[in-house]
């Protein structure tokens, strides 16, 4: 057992070397091996090795947040994070990165290397299609979500993971603070454009707001629906050409499926508040349609076919009740769709205002060109919580800010 | 470390002699002890234990259901329930026995000896006042919910609880199947009086009654509000004089709260239905009210004075919006009492016709007596599935036989 250390190039040679499996996998000596660091989150320290056969990726949590080194973190996260992948990567094939080995001394995850894949939140901001990996991840979330739920094991099968995953309360407690209370109060943390002062007061003096706010709280603490990934945003997801992986699942937890539909959700709407261009906003609204329609046409062929021994809607006292099932399926879908539909809001608006804002903006010249964009989000993020579209065809209507006047205006107008 | 022996009265003696502290409260020699076996569940041995100076009660649980040894049971639940004493017992001061002692290797509870107390069941049967025990119970379900809940503490102060006691899979798996499942399909655990034939199929094939069992499935598994008790029947209360104690934690889980006010208000029920007293019907009807205000008076007590640094409704974001908080503490009261509704009808269904029933309806001479008795209680059970009423004035209404028709005069009719 050998102390804690922060990893740096050198250290990452002689981690890799002491593990022959890994080694091997890169091919040579370690002399050999070229590593890159790539580390651009908050949270941990991110490697690409380069072997004369192979490559890898190395990950290991930091002691603390990266731009703030008094605010301490646990390391505990990327024993999580690999936790979730060994659980994720077998229901569906193809879209994480594999899972290769976990060090749980030194806190290093090892993974596969995605060299040559960008975000897809730089690949939208330079004009990639949205709507093919849009689809892909319909699919990802919903086989995700409906093979560690419920819906698709007897209980036993899914108590022992939700007992782990209760105990992610490091990375949780951010999703809690900084997502879903920090941006409807006063604190240190949060920070918007001087533009948007009479919008974040109207916001937060909006009852409706505050208490679906508050209803989203309780939704996401107490309806252990699935595993979630918890981080769904665009820069959490890897793409090139038609390979899509899911990636930086330190954020697992049980919880309500509406969260990770809705923060993926909130990254295209983001994106489309973004550009000003008619056919991209276009494009970037039928990709919201295609997430969605993906989710829910794949989850229900999964309840259908793959829902042996669960303990939830058990078929055999449903023989009298076939048409009641389905109906119960629906009601199961909008409840996901409504939950979406407000964590998808929460984050547009911790994306605008709170801590850990978006680089969807930045490409924006001129703070008043930006601050009018970035209000055309917070509007459509008003909206939604105040009230809550029926369908994903009238959430994406009221992408068109005329539909969201009321924010808009009124701090202005009062 | 002993292999696990089922205790008899000489080794209850014997395992208390060994423990120092059990014996000096009892006082004297193992000698002049007096133990008296009073198991009556299915799953435990339970003595009380007479010494000299003071006595106990010695809980331990058997290896198999008591009266189908083929059925095989895990011993943990003992465990379970010691540990539910001991996180419920602070919280809710003079309503449980006082905890002693646990032995995890012979899975044995030692605690405070109820002698002279009766089961509620057998008090009601024999007519002692409903009332002032109901809102006792009222205000126990209140505290220990409202104290375990997310709506009072950090979420970190709760998922620790929610982890362990999501362990509790054997019992849950009792309540999955004999509560929630196999009352609504045939299996060879199920039985009732033949006169209840055509009703119990009425019920099976009314497609409203399968569906909300199935969204009662659902709240049961996906819904950790608090910790429960699990099954607060009238069984599992015993009472002395204005004494009440809350006992036999073992199926102990987190849940909705509605679980808990649903059985309590199904065992006031099913002792309306057994009686035709007119005056001790009110009377029950009357406690059946007593039980549900207490909770809900004390239940938002708590939230208003005792919810200090939880994450759910934070109150430095509703400063704006305290008419909304208001809005959202009373949807939740009614949201527990719709699930108190739900579960009231499947644990009324279930000691009819289920395999564990209930001694309510034992003393009422003739078949054709009690199946009428019994038919009664179905019929408002099946009322409360098919349309949950919107208060508990409305509740009690539906206890007035007319009030339910439909379900006692469809398989007659057709």
């Amino acid at each position: 057992m050998t102390a804690y250390r922060t990893l740096d190039p050198e250290g990452v040679k002689r981690f890799l070397a002491a593990r022959r499996e890994l080694a091997e996998r890169l091919g040579g000596e370690a002399q050999d091996w070229t590593v890159r660091e790539v580390s651009d989150g908050n949270l941990n320290l991110v490697f690409l090795v380069f072997g004369t056969t192979g490559r890898l990726c190395v990950k290991q949590s930091l002691p603390h947040v990266r731009v703030d080194p008094d605010w301490k973190m646990p390391l505990d996260r990327t024993a999580f994070e690999a936790a979730w992948l060994r659980r994720i990567e077998p229901l569906v094939p193809g879209l994480t990165p594999a899972f290769l080995d976990f060090d749980p001394e030194q806190f290093v995850l090892t993974m596969e290397c995605l060299d040559g894949f960008v975000t897809l939140r730089e690949a939208l901001t330079n004009g990639a299609d949205p709507i093919a990996p849009s689809r892909i991840l319909g699919g990802f979330v919903a086989r995700s979500a409906f093979l560690t739920s419920y819906l698709a094991q007897p209980f036993e099968a899914v108590t022992p993971d939700l007992a782990f995953f209760s105990g992610n309360t490091t990375l949780t407690r951010i999703t809690v603070d900084l997502v879903l209370t920090d941006p409807y109060r006063e604190h240190p943390r949060n920070h918007w454009l001087p533009a948007l002062d009479a919008d974040v007061a109207a916001m937060r003096s909006d009852p409706q707001i505050i208490a679906r706010i508050g209803a989203l709280q309780e939704r996401f603490l107490t309806t252990p629906q699935a595993l979630l990934h918890g981080d769904l945003h665009s820069g959490s997801i890897m793409i090139a050409d038609h390979d899509v992986r899911v990636i930086d699942g330190e954020f697992s937890l049980y919880g309500p499926i509406g969260f990770d539909c809705g923060l993926y959700l909130a990254h295209l709407a983001l994106a489309h508040a973004a550009t000003t261009d008619a056919p991209r906003k276009e494009s970037l609204a039928a990709a919201i349609k295609a997430f969605w329609r993906t989710f829910c046409v794949d989850f229900l062929h999964l309840w259908k076919t793959q829902a042996h021994g669960a303990d939830l809607y058990v078929p055999t006292t449903f023989s009298n009740a076939l048409h009641e099932l389905d109906a119960l399926r629906t009601r199961f879908i909008n409840g996901v769709f409504h939950d979406a539909v407000g964590f998808a809001a929460a984050e547009i608006v911790r994306r605008l205002i709170g801590y850990a804002q978006t680089s969807d903006f930045d490409h924006i010249q001129g703070q008043q060109s930006k601050a009018d964009r970035q209000r055309v989000a917070l509007s459509f993020a008003c909206a939604l919580l105040r009230d809550a579209p029926a369908d994903i065809d009238a959430f994406t209507e009221m992408l068109h800010p005329q539909a969201n006047l009321r924010i808009t205006t009124l701090p202005e107008t009062t």
